[in-house]
């Protein structure tokens, strides 16, 4: 399989956010799970209320953008973590995806 | 800012892999957040006994396949979810690295 | 074993609380669940960027009385999802202490 | 207003069982909220692809014992980190009601 996901770019640019800022010392692994638990606590809290049908058009409504900057931070925190862990996330997931192939084989 | 982070083409694979199987029907938006919990929760309890030190080491451990495939499993989800909310990653998480940038001075 | 905890007076007064707002509706075991992962993310994002040592030392510091309210909103949401499912939580907890005994058998 | 759950019962047991397992070395409070992170996860799982009628209807189940024991894990984790952290359960709980219900009047 070839390359799924390209994170370089955001990963030279979150390496000199935490630089400019002196937080490379703060984002150790479990402090960035912890991070990661709060941020996608602030994406369940904005959806437990809600029916499905009122899920499914949450981005018709002026929360749109605060779902926006959820899934971001979710997906910022996740970087951090794979770059201190020095995981190569495109790697991780295709395996991950050719496992869950096998796991579960189309149904047609 | 330039695009950061390219995810054509794991969401080409991940709308196959779910329309192969079915899938699309179980993924809205909540039971996606509940899938992301969970998966949150596994890479949680990998690190939960750790001191820092263990967790900064566990990539050199037998566990380090296990931790690739909860951050793989994570990212998928999040990108899963994402998708049936037709969100842009990469306009997300640029418009938040400059938020961040404003809300947070570099230091030096 | 003898009863572990008695939560009788707190679902009653839990039960009074959503009955006299009309949020039985509300408080289906999923929207519970998103509550509850909202608020373990409250309690994590107060210690995320803590030491242990810091964490330790939080109940001597102003955020004392955050992490108590938070530590409230858990145990209330946790309350409401056993109450909806109709969950005995003394016997439940009595099982998994007994479990959990034999799992683990006491080092000494 | 008088006291709304006693868990001097509960906390004894749980005090003894780590004690005579040499665990209160691992029971600091990132720890445990990483623990309660874990066990939220795997409350999660079990209604993530679930409707909201199958969510309802899970304790007429075989997965019921399966449910009784993550509200069991979550409960025990959560009070292993209010008795570290020294907080008084009932107390924080009633100051909490206290707070919704003037935060939140009766609608009727």
């Amino acid at each position: 399989m070839s390359q799924l996901i390209d994170t370089r770019a955001l990963e030279a640019a979150l390496h000199t956010f935490a630089d400019e800022r002196d937080w490379h010392r703060f984002h150790t692994p479990r402090s960035l799970i912890l991070a990661l638990t709060g941020e996608v606590g602030e994406l369940a809290e904005i959806f437990q209320w809600k029916t499905d049908e009122q899920a499914a058009a949450v981005m018709t409504t002026p929360e749109a953008e605060h779902v926006r900057q959820e899934i971001a931070d979710v997906l910022l925190y996740l970087m951090r973590l794979a770059m201190v862990l020095e995981i190569d996330v495109d790697q991780a997931v295709r395996n991950k995806i050719a496992m869950n192939a096998i796991k579960y084989p189309p149904a047609r």
